[in-house]
């Protein structure tokens, strides 16, 4: 398919300016497409923040790095004063966040208590019948010593969770951040944006997560140490993008079917069948690969959590753009260059000139290669994401083991897997446009699997996921960025391929084209990215003002002030069932909220 | 000098570890006396802020890119009707910004005819002295003409100006800009740090510069464009930088003297005076060097002013950042290579790992240059900021021509200019810094230098110049920057040193002390720089009680409200002394804000 590119190319040299004009009609379309989606896009956001304007977030502030009040011991009297006496007609109330990892897990082996409890008292109906028929008498003797001890364990976690959760202990565990809620969504748009204290590393604002999309683990770790964090995860994924191919290539090597004759003998089997051996050969390698790819975002996903992002969304967008680059890098460039990624990088930094030309030849060679990717990740991918094996397997083992056999019956909801699926169609899209120019023939492969996967999601999305959160399309800028790439990818690329066919005239056109696109970008940053992350007046007081007109405010508020309760002080169901002993404790903290509001 | 350092280094690898030791002492004592300096001078800013907290721009933002009312025809009304719906309990008023370039330059006019009326009616006492003793009656009459004539053309401009200033006229030469006060500095501070509108580049915020500050030429420039015009000006600084040598080769090739006797006969005069000629050829090239590079930081001002930047602080803040890294690239690096700058960089570029080793061996062979540049253009810089030699000649000028002797007396105050003077400081301590360890045997030239210029500047600063605008501080971070760019460019020099002395060890060290520098930075924008850009809540609050106590709220709200008076629009004094009919405008001007005021 190249070839035919190639030779096209080359038959005649005015021929390359159609290749040329074909470039910036390609580029100039993607980016008014772009402009264009991302112009909609944000006006979708617009409209969805208008229709969940009852959302807790919208009335509330994260506040982080409360300093600590010398004279009260505490941070939570300081949150009420700083707010109170700065801002005294728009704050409404606060819930400050306790290190409750003794609490939590209190809590939890009272949960596992209780419904041991349960489960005995209801005389272990149906989960051991074929036991309880032969010695019932025995067994009923054993259940009611057994009630009775945990009924007594029980009694000594809820008095040692009533001596924690009470508000003397609860003080020495304030960690320095807290939900503030104001008494409208123009304020807390106020107050998210401006740096409140002359030191701006304390009183940090910013718009706070939805309540199920906090991530309170990563709110315990001090805002400081925050930018380490996040370098540490960066420079990690780096490492893990550079050095992929050294254990995989490691693997691959120790898997070859002679050693594996060798060190495991059962594998024989294999030569039994005639014709299987040369298939176990051919494919062993890639799919060796593959599985290390399909645990890949799995890993990053546990690198992001660790960067401290406040929320669960940001930690999968984050992650999201790590595998993607992790993608270009090992999937995009891997195939097409020989030795390994570092080798070649060295190699483009000792001679940044050769980086187009070497893409180039490198691109043309291998558009019979990406084909092939295509339909078969393509086709392997939406398998997989039909049919689910990883879900099946695991409900498989939790079947086969007690563990899994609880009353709490698991659903099986997940939210669906961006940080898999994202960098995935990105690639695919940076595929596309790469060879777009250099061998069109590839398009129809491409628009094949993205009509498939459109079927594939829509239908997942609509029935088999969950939304755990609501981002208001902040996966966005992220998409655009990924898309850019690819245009900016496909440039640099008919730079080295005009550069190949010696035409620096069509070559030296091109780069204008290339930093048009660039500033296209800076644009796009500065007219749409800020509404992405600001919640921006106006939008606040339109808002605002549908309330007041439907008296909805009140309510809003008072959802949203009870809204962040922290893990570790939430009611839980199992207490009422065996014990009415602990709501007071729960009252106690929501009169502390009533107390210190104004 | 440098043969001392050298031959030192030399003498015993192991006291390369001496010299080590001393790069982390002086790096890391230079961080920490940054690091103190910056905290000290943040508490004198929020100090500063405090003191001058009756100024209007505490209580003013400046909105940029107010959207066109298609109802009322105007953009006034929309300033009005924004600020009143989404603030209506903290807004105060505002001041919206004309086109009146014909507008002042028929005030101009006017100006200058009420003058020679004035100068006409007085008889031209002391004017024309001779002339009047011999043509006494002749004049009168001519003078008389003279008067009648020159009133009539005043009445003409009167009319033409009323027109103007009508408020319909000026309806249509309304820009896109207002200055908006609120009633108090806390409100002000929060809208000027937030997200007005969905559309980012619409009703643009930020803080107000002080009246006298403001550059309202370069707010009639459509904020859209602003990110061009700083492209534009970046680049022609940049290209002044990179070519800089190209134009003073050259015209040091052609003042040879040699040359200068063929085209300019009367320089042979320099030859009778015995020992004259050798000084004219040896000192020729190296005034014409100077006399450039002290022509540059105009140019580079002229430059910044193309910028667009809202306040004429922010312009010389820009100029002397150009000029400094002008000044680094054109008389430290020009100073230590051979041939032009543009070579040395392509070199660089090409290979970059030879960076340090080259820029260490032509530091330490430049050595003695230093000293001679520190005292000779220390020396000849104090001399001529003393003398001021520029004034001087201009005085001179203008008392030849008839032109400089008006009524109105010029006081020959100006401000400090900071966009020649930082620079100059910066680059001496850019080259201290680089020898404070190759030859420490400049650094008490260097302090010679430093305290003469103590002594020099403190006595200009009292009693020469004049305070034009008060920035709290704001130059600070731009000379944290130099001096942290000189750390970083001793840091390299050291690493070429220890690599070309075969110490690959102690060049391998000092790898981690440049990053903890760039890192320190890093922390220093984050932990600093917020608050010499943003008012904090904290303090604005603090201020805003301040005021409430003494009751001084009211009146520096009002002051504020009318402090932003567009040029065209300010009253004259020369008007009242002619004819009071320009009084009514000025007042209708005074209660249109008054109307619109809420």
């Amino acid at each position: 398919m190249d070839s035919f590119a190639i030779s096209n190319i080359k038959s005649g040299s005015n021929r390359l300016w159609v290749h040329f004009s074909c470039l910036c009609f390609v580029s100039l379309y993607g980016l008014y497409l772009l402009y264009k989606e991302y112009k909609v896009i944000l006006a979708l956001r617009i409209q969805q923040l208008r229709r969940v304007r009852h959302r807790p977030e919208q009335f509330t502030v994260l506040v982080r790095e409360i300093p600590f009040c010398v004279e009260h011991k505490a941070r939570a009297c300081c949150v009420d004063h700083f707010f109170l006496k700065h801002l005294p007609f728009t704050y409404h109330s606060y819930q400050i966040l306790y290190d409750g990892k003794d609490l939590e897990e209190l809590l939890r082996q009272a949960k596992v208590i209780a419904k041991n409890i349960e489960d005995l008292s209801q005389g272990g109906a149906g989960v051991e019948k074929h036991k309880r028929e032969a010695s019932l008498l025995d067994q009923s003797e054993k259940d009611v010593a057994k009630l009775s001890l945990q009924q007594e364990k029980l009694e000594e976690l809820r008095l040692k969770i009533q001596q924690l959760q009470c508000e003397h202990m609860l003080k020495e565990k304030e960690l320095p951040v807290a939900f503030v809620t104001f008494k409208s969504r123009l304020d807390a748009a106020l107050v998210s944006q401006s740096q409140q204290h002359s030191h701006p590393l304390i009183w940090i604002t910013e718009m706070a997560p939805e309540p199920r999309d906090v991530s309170w683990r990563n709110l315990t770790i001090p805002y400081r140490i925050l930018p380490l964090c996040n370098l540490v995860v960066v420079l990690a994924a780096a490492f893990l993008t550079l050095f992929f191919a050294i254990p995989v290539t490691a693997v691959q090597g120790i898997a070859k079917f002679e050693k594996l004759k060798k060190w495991f003998p059962p594998a024989m089997a294999v030569q039994l069948i005639p014709g299987l051996r040369s298939i176990v050969t051919g494919y062993l390698p890639s799919f060796i690969l593959n599985g290390f790819i399909y645990l890949v975002p799995f890993a990053i996903l546990g690198m992001a959590k660790l960067a401290g992002c406040s929320s669960k969304s940001k930690e999968e967008i984050k992650a999201c753009n790590m595998v993607f680059y992790f993608l270009v890098g090992n999937v995009f460039f891997l195939s097409l260059i020989s030795g390994s990624l570092l080798d070649e990088i060295g190699e483009y930094l000792s001679h940044p000139r050769n980086i187009p030309a070497h893409l180039a030849s490198a691109v043309s060679a291998q558009a019979d290669f990406f084909v092939t990717y295509i339909l078969t990740n393509g086709l392997l991918g939406f398998s997989l994401e039909i049919l689910q094996p990883g879900l099946l397997s695991w409900k498989a083992i939790k079947s086969c083991c007690r563990y899994g056999r609880g009353k709490e019956k698991d659903p099986f909801l997940f939210s669906l897997p961006y940080y898999r699926v994202i960098p995935l169609v990105a690639l695919s899209v940076l595929i596309g446009m790469v060879y777009a120019i250099v061998a069109p023939l590839l398009l129809p492969f491409l628009v094949g699997y993205f009509c498939l996967g459109y079927a594939v999601y829509i239908n997942q999305i609509e029935d088999v996921y969950d939304t755990v959160y609501e981002t208001c399309g902040q996966y966005w800028p992220y998409i655009h960025h990924h898309i850019l790439v690819a245009v900016i990818l496909m440039q640099i690329t008919m730079i080295g391929l005009f550069g190949l066919k010696a035409k620096p005239a069509a070559s030296i056109s091109t780069i204008p084209l290339l930093i048009l696109t660039v500033l296209f970008n800076e644009y796009c940053k500065i007219r749409f990215l800020p509404t992405f992350y600001n919640y921006s007046i106006q939008n606040a007081k339109e808002n605002d003002d549908l309330d007041e007109k439907n008296n909805h405010l009140e309510i809003n508020i008072e959802n949203a002030s009870s809204a962040y309760c922290p893990p570790c002080l939430q009611p839980w169901n199992f207490m009422e069932s065996v014990s009415s002993s602990t709501d007071p404790l729960v009252s106690s903290q929501d009169l502390k909220i009533n107390d210190l509001s104004p």
